[in-house]
């Protein structure tokens, strides 16, 4: 019942989901599952509603009581503790009871097991569910099938999207540079297989930026990737020139023991961030990274050590952009904009 | 220095508890422990105060400062995420803290270590363990030797008594059904083996419902069943007949292992509730589970997920008994009848 | 990059650490990573605020608004669920928001990979990581590396530093005995691997303790425990005579079968605080332990539970202690005396 890796890969190049699905009648937003179907105001809203809890953040009371006496359920079928950590703190410092519920994939493989799960879990009055899943389009199948009281934060499903990952991107992102129109962009890396990439094209292109690059093997980058707009590049040097920001990915070792690709020092060779291939793009660019790392990989230590890189900075966003999501989709103030 | 099973399942039929263990020197409800020595005047009471906090649970702020500051410890010896859950929700709607502490029953093996354990945690000031045990008797144990400012709420003890979930059960009978004198409940099953049955006939008993009946195959019936007065079947058409209540039982599948019963398919087709054995029962009759439903053992799925079923509001109630059970216990502020 | 054994041994009869490390530039208590470097007055000063936690916590609302606003990380590299209860409590009792993360020592070996993932989990605006690690110096180390604005409290690290158990046995001698000027101490067992009895003599000698003893076999002791000003005793009976407070050790089990030691049975013959030894000590002599203890290895049952044994006392404490501790460092509003 949940779709596989070739349903989620088609879905990337396809129209944006039926509106109802992400959105409640009056067109606020209910459940954020992918940034495709948002528009751009809307996650202008957002990043501007994180500006304010960014500058809360970093003061001594760090805790407003927006969602006071809601309960978010961070439902996690595959486990990611710093992943969850965001989500946590984000919740609390809304002022939410937050409950962490780590349930095994094989408890649930029959789509029926699982939405007897969810139909209890619900049932115990909860306003949200955080769901991340290793399966593509299980944030989906959970929203399809919740109560109407019940609203989806997706963190993470298979190799889909990650969309509160694109958003503290976008906010990192302006945060340093303001405008997105004259921008040129570069994602680096394993593109195909990350539901991260396929977020931030989106965020992108609905934010209008000048210009996006992705730069990769052509076995890590789906065949239709220019269908989304993008400036494809294979050679590193090439595609870095003159960027003013440059998004590295993860490499999943699996891709190395499943024969896609050759060893990791081969990989930094031709595709790993390092001090000399950073020189060739704008002198004020700034390095992202969704973490972690993997050092003499993907990015060299020097690079991500570095001050050109914010992806600390990425970190301490996230926090931030969470709790606008959580509080723009439960806390009934905000003014939004209309989906797609 | 726990009891297993025979004593345990020799109370049953004998005589209420010293009212001092569950009471105090003044009347007041300490420890919930079990159905037997309770009055029907307190369930009732119980049953009112859970009114008013399942219509909080349904509203937008799901949270009161009954227990502010006071501390709340989930002692699970057993895992049961989904049980844990629904106290951990309802402690923290009520404002208290609340922490889990999953205790392997290896370490605690000896009731020596068992013991050093709970005084070391009662020594950090907590108001009250929730517990869950797979011996029957351990709550009570406990009970027996926490300091004079503890209470201890038993979260199912081995096959002896789930007094919260009876309570959850009868808050849902009479919110369907109002007045219990006048209903035939039938409950199906194992009866032998559950707690959950045992703590809902004297549940039933102290309300003053009209009939009582118990279903299910010789084997698995308590030979004393009786005693209790409830009338016994061991054909589930004839039981069924005209009933207002079903309460189906999950089927350990245990049972089947050690040769209590033949196969789950047997099992289904001679005690298993289907559409055509609920339409035995009046028109109006509602379906009752305790959860985790296996559908087509015990249960089918049309019946689970029909109109009748009120096995997801069975979940939803034991949120606001549960803030009930705790207010009652700790809230200082209700008007309590004594014990029996 | 984490000290082993041998360092963290040598600096036991070494001088105090820098101001710097556990003090910021006003002379504030930033971090608590050992007894060792604070000053008399200030361990008072925690002890004071220690007494009026102590009895809010004997109260119905046992809650302060204090820190509310700050978040506590418990980081865990060592399974404690006692300990990390004890300061997960006081954290929540002091209203700071509490996330709980057991990182397995294997995921970080490298100290740079512990480096990586502490500089995430700061990002997210953390003010204090309350730290436990088999390694000796870990606290220490990831003192030195965090961001200005966080603050780390030791909760054990390897055979180093206990300070918070130091503290908080500090505060239960001075309940019960008042003047330190006066009294005879003995602390009995396996000092060489105790983090617990080197805080405890450094904070003996800090409060200007009549008398401080170690009694034990000469395997298990340090060969230069003398430096420290502390009387050695090789014979139980000698070394109680009239004390006191005995502090009774816990034995580690590893230490038998790593040969150092002969038997359990033997090791009470020769080290086991009875009744019998008890009397030799002053009438009013009180007795501690650490926790969690082996009857019939270090002590007897009849002690450990008799009208002289304050152990649960200890843990009482321990809460009140750890809340003066968290508020000190984070509150801003106590006014410090400075280190050494």
């Amino acid at each position: 019942m949940i779709d596989q890796d070739s349903p989620a890969r088609s879905r990337l190049a396809a129209g944006p989901l039926p509106p109802s699905l992400q959105f409640n009648a009056q067109g606020r937003l209910r459940h954020l599952l992918t940034i495709e179907g948002l528009s751009g105001a809307l996650i202008t809203e957002i990043l501007d509603t994180a500006e304010s809890f960014a500058g809360m953040n970093a003061q001594a009371v760090k805790k407003v009581p927006l969602l006071r006496g809601k309960t978010v359920m961070n439902l996690f079928f595959e486990a990611s503790t710093r992943t969850r950590t965001t989500f946590e703190l984000a919740a609390k410092r809304l002022s939410a009871d937050v409950l962490n519920i780590n349930i095994s994939t094989s408890a649930t493989v029959k789509g029926e097991s699982l939405l007897d799960t969810l139909r209890n879990l619900q049932a115990m009055y909860v306003d949200m569910f955080v769901v991340r899943h290793a399966d593509s389009g299980a944030a989906h199948f959970i929203a399809r099938h919740v109560a109407p009281h019940v609203s989806v934060l997706n963190a993470g499903d298979g190799r889909h999207a990650h969309p509160t990952q694109a958003l503290l991107d976008m906010f990192t992102i302006r945060r340093h540079k303001g405008d997105f129109t004259r921008l040129k962009v570069a994602i680096v890396g394993d593109i195909l297989h990350s539901r991260v990439a396929r977020s931030q094209i989106h965020a992108l292109n609905l934010l209008n930026t000048g210009e996006v690059r992705v730069i990769g093997p052509k076995t890590l980058l789906p065949a239709y990737v220019e269908d989304l707009g993008v400036h494809v590049f294979h050679d590193i040097r090439a595609g870095l020139r003159d960027v003013d920001v440059i998004i590295m990915l993860r490499l999943q070792k699996e891709r190395m023991e499943s024969g896609l690709l050759p060893s990791e020092h081969e990989f930094f060779q031709l595709w790993g961030l390092t001090e000399e291939r950073l020189a060739l793009a704008a002198p004020d660019c700034i390095v992202m990274h969704p973490g972690p790392a993997n050092r003499g990989v993907e990015i060299d230590s020097r690079v991500a050590d570095g001050p050109q890189s914010v992806i600390l900075e990425q970190v301490s966003n996230g926090i931030a952009v969470r709790m606008a999501v959580m509080s723009t989709i439960m806390g009934g103030s905000m003014n939004q904009g209309s989906g797609a």
